[in-house]
């Protein structure tokens, strides 16, 4: 008998996966001397029931929850695993298993968890949005351009006053929503309750202004029962969401929040910060379309997936990728690295574009993008020449000139904000 | 003016870092085309106050919140951030400035957070650890040697009532712990509740006939409210300590459930799995060490750190730099890859080894890692050839001889377990 022949247990290339495994699809790569064989061993192994050494004994239910490698395309392996390995509903405990240990163990140089399918038996257990894209638009009473908002910007150093007419400015401008950044929690000069009470004064006013229906991502992030009590003060002054940075804030409490924001009927708003320090090596870690996934199944309503254009990583096809995953009901096979998936009665994501997108790019984001996007301009608007509202109006323009496959330059010597604007960007992408 | 110049407000070479600022270091490696200068001004802009373009209009408060790159060595830049920037007790609102979108700029190939120095004036706002490691030697009143636990193997498999009785065994061979590994929560044929009652039987009868102290590491991981309901149950069991899988719950309900600990009186064990999609790649995401000193800060009593030896990456050098940050008071400025840490009051953390360990490597993970240390041996006691309680007293009786500073070969002519162990693993190891 060979010696390490254990994890043998844990291949089957005859195995056909059931209709409620969960199967996972991951890019290895084995450490020297180690072989595909013992490295998908090892994988299906240590992310289930295995350990490193043989057994005095083994439980009756071992085949229950063992997981079964049954695939090796080139790099690429297949990971069958039954669904009573889970616990229904405990997002932690999958993310303990099929993205815990394995990204550590030796026998290999890189692993990454490119993508899972979810049976319907494991999906039942979580919410998912609550509100979908139709929910969204229904509340901001948006019907075919894409939803707008911006961020402050600079994200943090305004006081709440200074902030709320910002916000002012921007819904003025034209745009939806306005949206707290990544950092922009409680802060000395900013505090929450301050800026929403402030915040609220300013809606009332751009509301009654405009006609338009007006909202505000207020960033929740922190300790869960702080989340909750934040939450609860948006809901007492009529704000329809929360924004939670959800990588940060971690799982656990995304669930707590999706259970509170049912009950207040709140829609969450995810920020991603601190994805890329395990998605962007292609070679190793978790893809953005994992993520994303976990997003929606827990139930996010909106989610950051990336600019297409602008200053984050991320090539339009990925982008692409995690955009259809969170809008479509079915995801079929289509290639080695997607798996397919039934999202059912699981409502859609509303994908958002953000990350230094300005008037002069709009068109080829919505070219790529499609309308059916939460657009977040923000640096794109405060920096216009002529202030926030201005650069507002001329995203707006640019937005109804794509919309009309009207050329920017054209529509621009009709409308002088969008002309400010493209002065100063032109077309050029963010620096 | 130069086209890109914004960034350098950001960078000031004759900046020296205030008493209470957050100082972090990064080892940076800019994108092609991109000077060192405009890399390290986009890292403090973006995790601070920055943004991608000149605005009309800047906050008054701005110098307040602005980061800066102050010092430069070869591919590390250490970069102070004033103290008005965080929200005070909150971890994911630092974790979204300084480990947040700056990974996924286009302008770095590659970025990692390899420390941070966090100032009285930021570390007053947590708990710290309850217990420690004098606390935690206390309650269970083991006085030199190393705290030993095993994990039941398969890690998932077993049923509550056969789990009990490896947990009796374990107990029985002389080790002071059992432990739930990750991906046991609550399952079909192991629920939570059952397990606990099981094994509450069984600690009865353990301490009983051993007349030591027997505790037990249940897996509570979960949404935030199932976490703290199950936290509840081991209270009312008279159990000492809740299981936390840290990063796949997240920061905001490990933040929570380190309060609801303090009310209960409930140590916490801190499991990592997924550290390893970010900590692994040398050149990019975020250090085991930032991780762990996050932990220590919000406050649990143990975490694992690494085996050393084993089936798990991490070099002997990386896993002692971890553990010296966990039960020292005082962390020098020792290299360029090191920032000083004063702890003040915030106790130290209890390092956990586990990943491989048996007893014939047991001398070296203590030579090593010497005997602060929580040591888990899990299959290297399931695996012995006589069972799990002959393993676990193997386990102990290489612990005795190492401490004794007896060879294990020679302390194994009058052991028959060590013997049995020895001649299945040698000193060979884990495959």
């Amino acid at each position: 008998m060979k010696k390490v022949d254990w994890y043998q247990d844990f291949v089957d290339f005859a195995y056909r996966p059931k209709e409620d495994d969960v199967v996972c699809l991951f890019r290895f790569e084995p450490s020297q001397g180690v072989s595909n064989l013992e490295a998908v061993g090892r994988i299906a192994s240590e992310s289930s029931a295995g350990t490193w050494t043989t057994l005095s004994n083994l439980p009756r239910n071992i085949e229950r929850v063992k997981a079964r490698s049954f695939e090796i395309k080139g790099r690429f392996v297949r990971v069958a695993y039954p669904i009573d390995l889970w616990e229904p509903g405990n997002m932690p405990q999958l993310l303990s298993g099929v993205a815990g240990n394995i990204f550590g163990m030796r026998a290999l140089k890189n692993l990454r968890l490119v993508d899972i399918s979810l049976p319907v038996a494991y999906t039942k257990n979580f919410l998912g949005p609550q509100f979908g894209i139709d929910g969204i638009r229904r509340m901001l009473k948006v019907k075919r351009r894409p939803v707008t908002g911006a961020v402050a910007k600079p994200k943090v150093g305004w006081d709440a006053e200074e902030h709320a007419k910002i916000a002012y400015e921007t819904w003025s401008g034209g745009f939806d929503l306005v949206k707290d950044d990544e950092n922009l929690t409680s802060l000395k000069f900013n505090k929450f309750e301050q800026r929403v009470k402030l915040c609220y004064r300013m809606r009332e006013r751009a509301e009654r202004e405009s006609g338009n229906r007006k909202s505000a991502l207020f960033n929740i992030t922190g300790e869960t029962n702080q989340m909750i009590k934040r939450a609860k003060l948006l809901h007492d002054y009529g704000f329809e969401y929360v924004m939670i940075d959800v990588v940060v804030t971690g799982f656990s409490s995304l669930q707590t929040m999706r259970n509170v924001c049912q009950d207040l009927g709140l829609a969450i708003h995810a920020h991603r910060a601190m994805h890329a320090a395990f998605d962007r090596n292609p070679l190793h870690g978790i893809t953005m379309l994992f993520l994303a996934k976990m997003c929606r199944l827990v139930g996010v309503d909106q989610l950051h997936v990336g600019a297409v254009v602008g200053k984050l990583a991320g090539t339009p096809k990925q982008v692409l990728e995690i955009k259809n995953q969170m809008v479509l009901k079915t995801i079929k096979n289509l290639s080695p690295v997607h798996l397919q998936q039934q999202w059912n009665s699981i409502k859609p994501v509303f994908p958002v574009s953000s990350g230094g997108i300005h008037p002069g790019i709009i068109p080829e984001v919505l070219r790529i993008m499609g309308n059916e996007i939460v657009m977040l301009v923000s640096g794109g608007i405060h920096g216009h020449p002529d202030g926030t509202r201005s650069g507002a109006l001329a995203a707006m323009q640019s937005i109804m000139a794509s919309m009309d496959g009207i050329p920017l330059r054209e529509y621009a010597m009709t409308h002088a904000e969008l002309r400010a604007a493209l002065e100063k960007w032109g077309r050029i992408r963010p620096e």
